[in-house]
């Protein structure tokens, strides 16, 4: 297995020559002096080193010993309690905090360019603080004063983990239907009590304490989703001066035996009378949950991203060394008995596919995160915010989607260049397609998010968001127009375009009649929204190469994967676009039972 | 999980009503004594049971335990002696054997829907007997009439196993390479020296005896593929009388562990001078492998189909009771507190791209295995048994990674309609998606089966095997096109004939001047084709169920199936006919250093 080194290049021509991060940051009061593109860089450079020399190692390790149960008590992996200490000195789980609390308060465009690093590294690893991130995000956004004050310094130093407890075993996708009871106490606190599946990180052995945010219903509380409150639920009590007081009634009874991310301790919570904190208004704990959503969904995305970056080197490496049959155009490597197998036509193709899905995919990642820190950073209430709140909340369900769908793909083609060497654990390459498997499954499966793109996104508002992203998209259209050099991408992208647009409008026009519309719809619609928006990527990736190609060969190469994009993967949208003007019929004429 | 029922309505249909297999039987000498449709029918029932109550009860088990190794000695998981005793008891092993030799002789067309039973239920387990097979086709087909009368009884019954050992570590798909040395003695035998991998079952506890044929060079054995031979090396020696003598100088030295089929032991086999006899012609041993290969190769396609049934029938009973959320056209189960989840489009569309995916690729394997029978039984040296030749060498590529490449789509999609079930190892569902992915990889990965299917198969004769493929396929829409009730399969169907007759001569011209225009179509050609195929086998069964769909709704299932098919899944079609088209401009481009 080739070492994981970190694509910093890729990560700085977006940063700073497709996106130029830099002015946005310069421009938004809150990053102008939190981050520049030195301190950036020099951010990426550490990640690179951490990623490279502690995440990566205890990667396969992990995978093989997995976590284990014993009594209640979690236990990861060897090498993971060190690793973790590491990252929490380093300050990493700081790095997007909020600064009142401790928090780096730094740009999503950095952070999800760090996520990727540590994702490559090792996904089971970075599930830990993740999920910490993100209970750090909803605490943040709906704690009290005093919840925030005692909670989030410790959480961001990683002293004290996250985790979110929403999944019940009949509650997933729907749930309206959890049955955790949550009963006021006359010191303004609540007992908690009911079970919890699939939390990961519900216990470890990481960290000092795990705060616990807990979907539950208030004893009078409406059914349904609206009648759900967020509760804070530490493992261990906090004393007033906030050192460590008595074991909460919060037990781990079981964890999970998986596919993947065996080192991710995924766990079954028990709550016993457990004393939590609400989080938020009363009945308004899945709103709470959603606010903090689009960051956590663009993650999960970019664990995808990740395991691609990763099957990817090493297949490149290995079709670079591996010795096997001749080129079609006679023998290359005359010195040898054979050609390494990337002189082949079909060698090339899973490799670039690989390039391509991941180098669209960073780009996109970027552009999402881009929208996010303008919606969080940008002042006011002014019209960019607005249309930066209304992009992030469209694009996020196709980055989550998308990037873990091609996750998978990439996954396997990095599995399928190593032949059969790629299907025993030596090689780590199957390690990663099952590992990324579940980046399509959990924080609402991709399905779930074909239907909120389509329904919540796109139908609810008339098309309105998909306007905005559609002008954005034209404006780089129009700005290139008149660049012979760029005819091949901009006229084939604004023919993409012009396909979306279409069958947006279809979709929006038949949803009025048929209520099955959307959801038939839903997951090509989804793809074929992913494929076009890779095409902007790709777009201005190369209107930006194009002119630097004299310069650097990284350059050519990025015209040159774009073409590639453009040529070999971009076809598919006209079979996705297709297949949704088929609608809803053939898929609910048949009979259940004839299933 | 659901227990597993074999689809015997659906196997009827294919064997008796569309391809209307008693009527070859009978014209075929060989067969008209062995078989009927009772006999096919009632060896099918057997099978069924076998299959789910002797051979499923012990996969997952299977999967948990695995294999081991301890000192040479492999061990199989608990139950699988017994399992393996039973199968050999109920001669299953002889199915398609010569009956010279203790065969019954059965044709493919049935032995074919036997295999996607036994791989159904378990694909570890069936790898045993299916190697057992693949030997004994080589060993009937080259080896000597002294070798055939040792071994084949002994090897129908099962008493003694097969094995088939080429790939070295630095010889995979490029088996000129291998380093394994043969050195004739004196009594006509020779000592095979040198070292094997990822033999499957190249060691286990079921068998008395295991016959190994392995692939090497004579001492003065020209370079490359010319200079391979095949032999026969029995883990026992067997007495002039037959009956077991000294061990052989074959050991496993270890076994793989694996992304999946872990029930299967994958051996590295050391050969240190062990006694062997040479099957065939000496020099020729590749060419003794290849004849076996379109057996095998379908088989494997099998396997896949095997696991999407498998994987489809959980995922089907698991949608109609998982009790989740509403449907988009208001409360279904109004009983209930939320709808089952199968009233979703979006599940549907996954459960329905599964069933129309695994039926048009039984009615496939069913289709090549009427050829493949054609090809074998038919008397003298006619027409019709060249023609069969010709499509079996065509479609077998196809069949094998069409079908396996589909089988991980399947797979995957039955996981997904789990959500986070689906990836627990619970349900089973995720140990499908670890077993089928081997079928993408061995016996000649995808990649090498698309370049045989475009260069040998396709650009060598000048596009002649397709054309006999095309008039099949012409010669169906033209029995059928005056029928109205028709039109929504034939004219599209016709329209893709057009788009894959097109391709095939842009290929076959782009060929001429550009070595490596082949490789850089061959697997989006090869699923082009596959789709298309699935398109003429949809329709075949859609002119049948039309006609019956009064009698029994397993025909609307039928006709409906076939429509979500062509509305949903084909246009693929055009989008990989496109990617065709980009030719190997944009992979050979770029170079290797920027990949």
């Amino acid at each position: 297995m080739a070492e994981y080194k970190a694509p910093l290049r890729e990560m700085h021509f977006l940063l700073h020559e497709v996106f130029a991060a830099e002015k946005l940051w310069a421009r938004l009061p809150a990053l102008a002096e939190t981050v520049d593109r030195e301190t950036a860089d020099a951010i990426l450079e550490e990640m690179a080193k951490l990623a490279a020399n502690t995440l990566d190692p205890i990667n396969r390790s992990g995978d093989e010993e997995g976590c284990h149960w014993n009594d209640g008590v979690v236990t990861t992996p060897k090498g993971f309690p060190e690793a973790y200490a590491t990252f929490c000195e380093g300050g990493w789980g700081a790095l997007l905090g909020n600064p009142e609390y401790g928090g780096m308060g730094m740009p999503k465009m950095l952070g999800a360019q760090v996520e990727e690093m540590i994702n490559s590294a090792n996904i089971s690893f970075a599930l830990y603080p993740v999920l910490t991130a993100g209970a750090c995000l909803a605490i943040d956004a709906h704690g009290s004063g005093e919840l925030k004050q005692r909670y989030l310094p410790k959480m961001y130093e990683g002293t004290w983990a996250g985790a979110m407890d929403l999944t019940e075993p009949h509650a997933g996708t729907d749930l309206g239907m959890i049955r955790t009871r949550a009963e006021p106490g006359e010191d303004g606190s609540y007992r908690i009590t009911g079970s919890k599946i699939f939390i990961t990180g519900g216990d470890q052995d990481l960290s000092e304490n795990i705060i616990h945010l807990v979907l539950a219903k208030l004893p009078d509380a409406p059914a349904g989703p609206k009648g759900i409150s967020l509760f804070l639920v530490p493992k261990v009590l906090v004393n007033e001066d906030g050192s460590l007081g008595e074991r909460n009634a919060v037990h781990c009874g079981s964890i999970e035996h998986k596919m993947g991310i065996k080192a991710s301790a995924t766990c079954a919570m028990n709550f016993d009378g457990a004393t939590g904190w609400l989080v938020g208004e009363v009945n308004k704990g899945l709103a709470a949950m959603f606010t903090m959503m689009n960051y956590e969904r663009l993650g999960v995305g970019i664990q995808g991203l990740g395991a691609s970056e990763r099957s990817y080197q090493n297949a490149r490496a290995y079709a670079r060394e591996r010795i096997q049959s001749r080129s079609p155009a006679g023998p290359q490597a005359t010195d040898k008995a054979s050609d390494p197998i990337v002189v082949h036509p079909d060698v090339r193709r899973m490799l670039l596919t690989q390039k391509a899905l991941i180098g669209g995919g960073r780009a996109l990642s970027t552009y999402v995160a881009q929208w996010l820190d303008i919606a969080k950073f940008g002042e006011g209430e002014g019209e960019e915010k607005r249309k930066a709140e209304a992009l992030v909340a469209l694009l996020t369900p196709v980055a989550k989607a998308f990037f873990t769908d091609k996750g998978l793909e990439c996954t396997v083609l990095g599995q399928q260049v190593f032949g059969g060497h790629g299907y025993i654990r030596e090689w780590g390459q199957e390690q990663l397609v099952r590992d990324v498997r579940i980046t399509q499954i959990y924080e609402g499966t991709n399905g779930i998010q074909a239907l909120d793109l389509v329904g919540r996104k796109t139908v609810a508002n008339g098309g309105a968001f998909f306007e905005l992203f559609a002008a954005d998209v034209q404006a780089f259209i129009d700005g290139e127009i008149d660049r012979e050099d760029m005819a091949e991408f901009v006229q084939p992208l604004a023919a993409e375009l012009q396909r979306l647009r279409g069958t947006t409008e279809n979709i929006l026009a038949a949803a009025k009649d048929d209520p099955h519309a959307p959801g038939a719809a839903s997951v090509e619609y989804l793809h074929l929204f992913g494929y076009v928006a890779y095409a902007y990527m790709w777009a201005r990736a190369a209107a930006v190469s194009l002119r630097k190609t004299a310069e650097d060969s990284f350059y050519s190469a990025q015209v040159k994967t774009a073409r590639f994009f453009f040529a070999r993967l971009l076809p598919q949208a006209r079979a996705l676009a297709a297949s949704v003007e088929a609608g809803s019929a053939t898929l609910m004429d048949i009979e259940e039972e004839l299933l």
